[in-house]
């Protein structure tokens, strides 16, 4: 089968043996996926992640034991857990420590002819959506997370910082909330995708004076998490998304004055995620910049480097 | 009166000008005074602070308008807001934007024959307490401030990091929820201390493999905080204690894969401090290292810098 892999670089290869699922995997082929800034941080060192890359998928059941997914359209969450820890016995096998994630740690990814994913990963997705919009169900639900796991009222201020995928998701997720909501970004193109559905928006430059109870740092930069350290009031809340393969550096002394809480979040809900993409709550076709297919995804990465980039999709 | 004073150094001084209270605020004869940690690190540059150090004091009422107060023992709480502002309106003067901080921001500290403190800040001291007692009131109420912002159960695993004076009153205070707890520092003489409590103590050398839901940072070093990440279970909290005057490195992607929580945590109820200390449930008498007068205070200072020491005080 055709797929992308980093080894020490990125290929694409045509040859790659289609895998074979064990009795409780599905073998899915893959219809569409989305280039994320981790897999972007992963060709940087990130994880030391070697094999098939992608995480964001949507595809359809090609063979499982599961009479209720054959033959489905579905997506997949990516954590493969152990299935007996505590942490999978506690349905959080996200954080099962002897995990396979798809693309990012022990496991073949996404960018590829063919996928094996445990069953108890995939759902199934709803008639009404394209695959254009359901391969966005994995990053919506890590934006969903910020949710679960902060609560935000009306009343409250919130900043979102970076205008990339994950912060113009995380943002629409944020505003149905009813807080006082901003987003700080550096691409005047893409504050506007958020100021045309009524979010505000503004330039870093613009945010000298502002403070905020919540700021969700979705950056993908260093930089983004000493901006959150200056806005966030007294007691407030930062929420890290961001993963970096780069350390960053800071003084904890003004956390412990001013009680900061700083919350890591990673993966969602993707039954909410779906949830809200079917009501058309949120609204992910105007997050799309490009679609390539398989054969050019090389060019796909190129294109998804880029500065003033959203979300690359790959076609297989 | 006399003062000890640190402008570009530490100097005891016999004349200095004895301050004089507004009507809101009292005159305390300091009795007796604690050397804390963040003395030590402003000595280092923290906080940029110069004037009368100390923010750990029982005393007595010299002089007020309010007739509850006047003649009384009392400790008091270290943050004086402008009581006008969102955060005093709200009872939460410990992050008003605009305070002053005994001995650490723009007021002088209570180093010194006197001391000038809000009489709202004020708390009278039970008859039971001596003034070793009543001078940990601050220390244990920051201690407790850890229990007022994570709630911690029998059945959690807890290790507190650092065996110096925060160190060994956070964990007799968390001792009493019923959680699992272990300390970790570096001196065998402070873990006996607590050994002789029933509260488990072992050396860092001991602590390759533990894991914990809940880790308490109380070492007032760097390293500290790299060990906290190292010991945290996924999900977790670290409860941040330590004000350092240097940066700390880290990676984020630790803490957002793992969706760790970092909390800063400050200043606490004296209220509760002086509860349990009433009630002889917190026990502070054996972590008194030394009793100086203040005219020595430069060596009560170098006491205080020695890395077997515990608290040293000054006696007026």
């Amino acid at each position: 089968m055709r797929a992308i892999i980093f080894w020490d670089n990125l290929e694409i290869v045509d040859d790659y043996p289609k895998p074979v699922p064990q009795p409780d995997e599905a073998l899915i082929r893959v219809s569409m996926a989305g280039i994320c800034n981790t897999d972007l941080e992963i060709l940087k060192g990130y994880m030391g992640f070697k094999g098939i890359l992608g995480h964001e998928f949507v595809g359809v059941v090609d063979g499982c034991d599961d009479m209720e997914f054959w033959g489905k359209r579905v997506v997949g969450e990516i954590n493969c857990g152990c299935g007996s820890c505590q942490y999978c016995q506690a349905g959080q096998s996200r954080h099962c420590l002897n995990r396979n994630v798809i693309g990012i740690v022990k496991q073949d990814g996404a960018f590829a002819d063919y996928l094996i994913l445990p069953i108890k990963n995939l759902h199934i997705v709803p008639e009404s959506l394209s695959n254009e919009e359901a391969v966005f169900v994995e990053p919506l639900a890590a934006a969903l997370q910020v949710l679960e796991q902060v609560e935000i009222k009306m009343g409250n201020s919130v900043i979102v910082i970076g205008d990339g995928k994950l912060g113009l998701l995380a943002a629409q997720v944020i505003s149905q909330t009813g807080c006082s909501l901003m987003v700080i970004g550096h691409h005047p193109s893409k504050l506007n995708i958020l100021k045309e559905k009524g979010i505000s928006a503004i330039l870093p430059s613009q945010a000298d004076s502002l403070k905020a109870d919540i700021v969700v740092e979705c950056s993908g930069s260093p930089s983004g998490f000493v901006l959150a350290q200056r806005l966030i009031k007294p007691m407030g809340k930062i929420v890290m998304k961001s993963t970096l393969a780069e350390d960053i550096t800071f003084n904890p002394a003004n956390m412990v004055i001013n009680e900061i809480t700083l919350i890591g979040s990673r993966c969602g809900p993707f039954d909410k995620a779906l949830h809200l993409l079917e009501q058309g709550v949120i609204d992910v076709r105007g997050l799309v910049s490009a679609v390539y297919p398989i054969k050019d995804g090389l060019k796909a990465f190129e294109a998804a480097k880029a500065h003033d980039s959203l979300k690359v999709l790959l076609k297989m």
